[in-house]
């Protein structure tokens, strides 16, 4: 069985380099760092490897500031790839296939390319750290509490605080194990949903005084000129999680968030409930996504784009509710 | 065992009515009907009493249309309270304590008065869902996917969204069986936490234009002029999550949010994170609450009240910071 045969490769091999994705976050950090914190306890080597600025969040992990963004010419035994569907996730890193004598490649993407010498991608996890777990599980593997934090972390992240519906009663049965260790479950919980900077703040409200809604308040819309980012010293990813705003109105069916860029450019993200395809949507303005959730560029001013959108819902919009 | 003869109860019994606390939740809705759905299906004769106004929210849930305010004079063999740490709990309706033959108490509130015939308290269960499950799940009973809709609401909501300290390992094994029913989970998660109505985002952009910080940033204030409502159209309880955008604040040990009841008075409720003990703050203006979570009214206008609850506050974070 592969899961055993992974656990053989733990043993069996002294040097380790542990890879993860550009854009990384808290399925892959987590990840990473449950596995190089059971490897370590075992005295193993291991390198930690992320070709991306790494979100601060998750800073309190331990081995947190053992992730590098380069290797500067090192060899390894053995290249753990975490949560990457295909090598060009890797970034730069990807240069590190070369220099492995042999390549693991676990993951959780039906998509996966199975890249790997040895590749286990079980399309079932809600998150790769749901994997680690079994992994570590049958191999023997006592979960230590710094490895249980690691691993909450992943399920956390990847299934959106145990709510999207890649959540199964597997993932809820490891969680309930990974607490019992003792770990401050709620504390992390907190650390990574309820934190956030005063800016971030100010530049919520900033967004949310531009809240409009079109056709029956179907749809819902917030749009971000580019410089309230300046007028609030806030970062471009403090708005990431804004469009959930115009997507939680109550009688919306399409929430969408309109991101200036510059004078002649704005991004648009869309998300919808029940019965319009956003990813069509996005598609007419050569965008793409999933039916809940889709983005696309729009070249104009936020106004111009905003009347784009609205033309193109607006027929969706008709056609769906029928 | 308790539980056991509470299973007896049941099973020997035909008509029950099964009631709750004033100020109503998810938990004590959703243990309700819970119960109440199963039992329906045994072919017994159930009602169903809350002694208020629901919250709209859990209106999805089978069995929420057959709850009913007043009780006009029927006699019931069984009484079940769920989750009400004492009889003062059920408004006007504690009446039905002299119209029933034999009283059942359930309940997690470690201060239970036990006043029923028959009292299960377990303090350790994260709600009364998690309780209801254990009743069903020892007895025999099949659970329908229509009780654990009801049953993962409850559980849901008494732990935060699986947050808070009081979730276990055991609430995430009951989560996990509870979801194999194939409840659409995520639907419901969405319900009760993602849907707000277009007053309350206009409320939540007045109020969070409101933010100061104070004391090198560990203090986060947000008001709320009682104006405010009537210009957003909104609802007092539209507000009840807000003071949560103050304790969010990164910097914030503190988060405070003051309602303005009137032109003389305030409502003030206060959050810590790690150092400050509130329940002390508003002790102090005569209010209560835990470490963590406390409230108080101050008589004054909403920049009385601010001062003095800073004044207090400027003590306790000096010493507390020590
Ligand atoms: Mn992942
Ligand atoms: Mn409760």
């Amino acid at each position: 069985m592969i899961l055993n045969k992974i656990g053989h490769i733990l043993k069996d091999y002294d040097d380790f380099a542990i890879v993860s994705h550009v854009s990384p976050d808290g399925d892959s950090i987590g990840s990473m760092l449950g596995l190089f914190n059971t490897l370590k306890d075992f005295g193993k080597s291991v390198d930690l490897f992320v070709d991306d600025i790494l979100p601060e969040k998750y800073s309190f992990l331990t081995g947190y500031d053992n992730i590098k963004r380069y290797n500067t010419g090192s060899k390894y035994s053995c290249l753990i790839i975490l949560d990457c569907g295909d090598v060009l996730r890797l970034g730069e890193l990807k240069s590190l296939l070369n220099c492995s004598d042999i390549v693991i490649n676990i993951d959780h993407h039906i998509s996966n390319t199975l890249f790997g010498d040895v590749n286990y991608v079980d399309s079932n996890a809600s998150s790769v750290g749901e994997i680690i777990y079994q992994i570590l599980k049958i191999n023997g593997y006592n979960i230590s509490k710094t490895t249980a934090m690691c691993l909450y972390t992943s399920i956390l992240t990847d299934t959106g605080g145990f709510k999207y519906s890649n959540t199964t009663s597997m993932t809820f049965n490891i969680v309930g194990d990974l607490i019992n260790t003792g770990i401050n479950f709620s504390d992390i919980y907190s650390r990574i949903y309820d934190s956030k900077t005063l800016s971030q703040t100010k530049l919520l409200e900033k967004v949310l005084s531009t809240l409009e809604v079109y056709f029956n308040d179907t749809v819902a819309v917030l749009t971000m000129p580019y410089k309230l980012l300046e007028e609030c010293n806030a970062k471009e990813n403090d708005a990431d999680e804004f469009i959930n705003y115009a997507r939680n109105i109550d009688t919306a069916e399409v929430g969408v968030f309109i991101k200036q860029i510059n004078d002649f450019k704005c991004r648009v993200s869309l998300r919808s409930k029940n019965y319009v395809d956003v990813s069509k949507i996005a598609a007419y303005f050569n965008g793409g996504g999933h039916i809940r959730a889709a983005g696309c560029t729009i070249e104009g001013s936020i106004s111009e784009a905003k009347n784009k959108i609205l033309d193109a819902l607006k027929d969706v919009l008709e056609v769906g509710h029928k």
